[in-house]
């Protein structure tokens, strides 16, 4: 079942992945009917970063990160590594020089459900990782795993070609074919989102503005 | 049981407050006999703030941010936001537009034993939270909670009207009707720290200092 | 079995130790043959501190902070404190006085199985630690632990005067007796690195430059 | 604060306890609204215990059992000792000693938020425990800690003299002012599940039984 | 995307379900190229059950158990209920009433990445489970999910009509299509246990029967 | 570092080994100064056995078993195998094959900070196992680890020849050194035990037994 390499992904538009990075983690999950988010311990190693991209996937043995080169060779620029060790494991599969290697071919980050390191290297790349440890554990080049094939990364199905945007909030995946229609949803609740968020600075109540009062009293709130 | 807001609650002094808010986390906790904490997994979005403010209790259905609307309506200048579920959910109840709208009615910061998302905003509105996960799962608005209830946070009870302490320590809560001798014990102890801190500087021992050798003798310690 | 202060313990060659701190964790601990790591948990209370320095160990009771201040004592310029308690614990043992001392007497930073407070005035004083915890809550002076004794920390087994490194990846013991040979092998992973990151970054291949292709057609890797 | 020991506490009528315990946890927790639940991680030693009983509880240091011996004198027929850290810890404060002794004066139980020991003399004894952990870790005496005042135990608010009850799903408490409304409410959703179980076992579907085809529908559900 | 049921899904062959159940999760794990395991926190409510049956799988909202009445209905005799939240959740969705109706459908066992109550009386049943807790707390009814959806369980993609094996060893899904190729290479390797079983009894070494002796001796494996 | 098989190591007199047995894991760990305890992660697989046994120590790659095998050639009538991933692991090292191996050569049992497979067949087999998780992810034969070195194993220092002790309290590991005197310690409490507790179930209490009244009053216990 491993050992396969898939040469020829397919990549959402550059135009639409770009627009669901401008749009931010938070915004294409509720955009997409609130699926596709990754487990809360993917932690970005440093803050600030925001970015989306076609996932380069891999499905790496525990402690092994053989496939990690032979899926850098498949990265096109714009694409996002995604790592999902086939065991619970938190050792670094990937530090400063793999992320060179990564970034030389236009890779614009990491996911990976394990341990990274070269934490400070990787900072002063910025070369983000969303990762579930920072941990040194030196891993091995002993077993075959596969590229591009469909993974679990974290309690989320992953496609290669799929969208992943990744932000302070977290790390969200957009199946490829929605990603068009799920970035006009985006957009939509953002330029909607404007006009809230200045009627809330002004001081009017989501009770007001979302008409909420009534259906409260309906459902039973008490004021005492 | 739930479903109930309580409106008229009674704070602590805004001076009280503020000087606890300048004594910090660690020392009001020790001023108030080591007391008051909120588990350790109560972490700040970002760090350096540090704040004090009276408590607005939300007692939440997992992943149902309603009751948040509600409480906002009950804020005044100087409160803290308080949201504890009923069950274990680690959803994100609070995002960037309910900041701006607590933010618009001079709420301080969030303490919340959930998720929150929008963290960039967050930061850049410097709005303080301190959260158990920072997660962008989006939240429904179907069930009644209860507003200035008692609740118990991250392993605290918590009424409404307690002061809230929080900075890079943590969180810590002290009851509103203590909230005067504890901070008068707490700026006890912040004078006293300064003249042992330039002691401790000058390479004076603390074994010297608190006169722990003779104690420690007696015990039993050896020196090999 | 507790209750005993080693005096006398024997440290690595200082520019040993500085060495190794120069080359960071996650080369020290390849250097080693993948050893010594502790684990992952164990994190920085904020980044950018590349420290090593000797071992002086402490075992601790749970929750009782006692033993620090006799272990300050036996701190010399370049040492790193390194507190494992008896059972697991997360309290706060250390803060800013406990620092201010540890400071004077040249200790470079600690290493705690457990908690530790003042976060902020650790950060302003640059007094770097890695610890399984931020927690306020307070230790106890009751019952005696043992100083400079061998200790498990974090899963890693450390005996006094053992060379202890720490960066964002973690945290690294390497056994007095091998630093000289360590620092060697460390130093010579580093000049190779250094070229490989060259042709990395010029858009070399892993699979070429470490010349995998062959083994891995060899073990049935399949590109569809 | 710490080093009180409350005498008289006032408890629940024995009819209404023993009533609370034929309906157990689950039923109980939902006849008070869904509250009461103390956190899931508070497991039972060995499986089939149902027990009710009047709390008698315990403010304990970590690692420190001495207020035990303290609590067990305050002990009568049908109480439950219930013991909460101050800070987190998983020691083992509890073995067969102490069983035996607070057996002899009727205790039905305990509720530990850290750990216990003689696991197998406990199941041997019938003495049952809930507990986080199993550890066998000894604990000292050396602090005081109180008895009988308000704690948070693994995430609920318990006081001295509330209702406890435990079986296979947990630990649930009831406030002692409630227990007879509790128990009366536990009592109806007994009678009431026994018909409805009847017409399940006979094939009846929930969605028949329950009339929610209807509001499903309304909902948008969509069968395919 | 929530909301939706699918009605007529394809199931294997019984024959093909029984072989596998009698085969057991950790051959069936290793027959299938060790893949499909759930996550090793799913675990049974009692031991010494060993099932295997068609998926009706359910996408729920977090704290709300309407739609497992709905996937009720689709249960035929044989199926496994799989019950995946949308967001981390230990709320306790199933008990005995909803027990007795699966039963009454022919449902062999429920596996569920939430809470669980009720634990006695669906022993008493011997209506096994896999949960990640047990927790008594009440869900509600308020929001629709799916029925018969892909969803990711504990780490696994699952299809309704896959194969769900579940013992003392945990869970693990065997895609539809591959069911009957996978139970022929679990019987073979059971037969082939069954001699080596034979021979080790016997006190024959697995490195004289694997004969590995040779390969880690070129390894560099050194006896001292 | 790795790669080495220590093949004559001392094992404790088989009197003191059984003697510790038969003490339990409470009782050794106290009589030998409350250390030694594994972390309380180290479960029984099934309860109700006690055991103690010499340890032959397997320093294991994360997800590779093969040491296991060279271990069990080592393995002497009486023995306990003890299992050290190399970096945090919860796979399925070892099942009934293997345990019909050890069995063959008088292995008592295994623990083992990691993951083990085939319990039913284990419980039948009556071989008792200490483990972190029961997970039936399958291993790999591709490294080398070691046999007979120091490890370090849920927290604690264990040498090959150690005696451990395990039983439904946990692990405890006694030095070999120090085995005759930790029995002595143990039957000496044991002995002492069973006078205090015919004393406690008469209803005599520990505040008298201990003499602890005056010593609480003069700390400050006051009884209100």
């Amino acid at each position: 079942m491993s050992g396969i390499v898939v040469q020829n992904i397919v990549r959402a538009d550059t135009d639409v992945i770009d627009g669901l990075a401008h749009c931010g983690v938070a915004t294409v999950h509720e955009a997409q009917g609130r699926t596709g988010l990754l487990a809360s311990g993917m932690r970005p190693i440093y803050s600030g970063a925001r970015i989306a991209g076609s996932a380069v996937t891999i499905s790496a043995p525990p402690g092994d990160n053989w496939m990690v080169h032979v899926a850098i060779e498949q990265l096109k620029a714009g694409d996002i590594l995604v790592i999902a060790p086939t065991s619970p494991c938190e050792d670094g599969y990937f530090g400063d020089l793999l992320a060179t290697s990564a970034q030389a071919r236009g890779c614009r980050g990491l996911i990976i459900n394990a341990g990274i390191r070269d934490v400070k290297d990787l900072k002063e790349m910025q070369f983000p990782v969303w990762s579930k440890a920072v941990f040194a554990q030196g891993t091995i080049k002993a077993s075959l795993g596969s590229v591009n094939v469909p993974v679990v990364c974290a309690g989320a199905r992953i496609e290669a070609g799929d969208v992943i945007v990744a932000d302070d909030d977290g790390v969200c995946v957009v199946p490829r074919a929605n990603a068009g229609t799920v970035l006009k949803e985006a957009q939509a609740r953002e330029s909607n989102e404007g006009d809230k968020r200045a009627r809330l600075a002004a001081g009017e109540l989501g009770l007001d503005m979302y008409k909420m009062r009534e259906k409260l009293t309906a459902m039973g709130l008490k004021y005492v």
